[in-house]
């Protein structure tokens, strides 16, 4: 059975029925990789607490700076690739930048995770305290922006388990 | 120019001047990975805040439990792939862990390092106050097993390029 395909056939060889799948995975990635930008850009609110005025916004911690700044790095990368000729020879240097891509939003996505996790329930051994409570909006705003960022980064890892499939095949009993 | 080889060869081609690095790579991947384990594990210390004791530890943290049990299961992982022979014929399915390896490494020192940040600086806007300064001896182990951590994930990045250009050539000017 031959199910193999030698890396110089392989941007050559992509077909449309595999170009569309790759395509439509790329604009689940973009779609995602803005809203969580967005909706993360636009996360605030501020509460009174013991007559401190207590305001929650992105800019409040660097985890969450690094968590916009990932998503729009992939956002533009990601336009960039839907916007590059299919005929284009830089399929290597692709998968290896989908590679990285995927590494910066798996990091970008667990930080803000661990950082949520507290802000949400607090750590009472630390004494850091929750503060959802206080600032439900901001909360909101977080979790949307996770879940937005977890559906690029999955997007992310199947365009790469996609990309190496169609370079050798993945699911071969023998190999 | 003939830099290619098809999967189908790609086992049973893995000279040992190819198996060599990668068994290299995989013992300093192994040693990071039990190192960061270890260390995170005996991270211990105590305090005295207004009168009361504080205790720090790694069970402190779903965070730093993940730190633990992810790294405990890249080590099982190496480990195991050590012993494996190296005629193995389940070449692709190795890959495919080896991603999933480095994704989920990469997923725990981000996670553990924006708590970390957090532990080392705190977050004024949030209330939540540094404690590396009352218990420095379990922050420093903290940073030991990130340190190593960080090792384990570089070890297994490059370990994914190697595998990658083990199969197609990553540095071929063309493709």
């Amino acid at each position: 059975m031959i199910h193999l395909k030698t890396t110089e056939s392989y941007i050559a060889s992509m077909s449309l029925s595999k170009r569309i799948p790759m395509f439509l995975l790329r604009l689940l990635a973009l779609g995602a990789a803005i809203s969580a930008t967005i909706i993360m850009l636009t996360s605030h609110d501020s509460a009174q607490v013991f007559g401190m005025k207590f305001e929650a916004k992105y800019t409040n911690s660097p985890t969450f700076k690094y968590f916009v700044l990932m998503n729009a790095i992939a956002s533009v990368y990601t336009l960039i690739l839907l916007f590059l000729p299919s005929k284009s020879s830089f399929g290597h240097l692709i998968l290896v930048l989908d590679l990285i891509m995927v590494l910066l939003l798996d990091s970008s996505i667990s930080a803000c995770l661990a950082l949520g996790q507290v802000g949400k329930n607090g750590n009472i051994h630390a004494g850091w305290l929750p503060i959802c409570d206080q600032v439900p909006k901001f909360c909101d705003h977080v979790r949307g922006a996770l879940i937005a960022g977890f559906i690029a980064t999955i997007a992310y890892f199947i365009i790469l388990l996609y990309s190496l499939h169609n370079v050798m095949n993945l699911f071969a009993l023998k190999n």
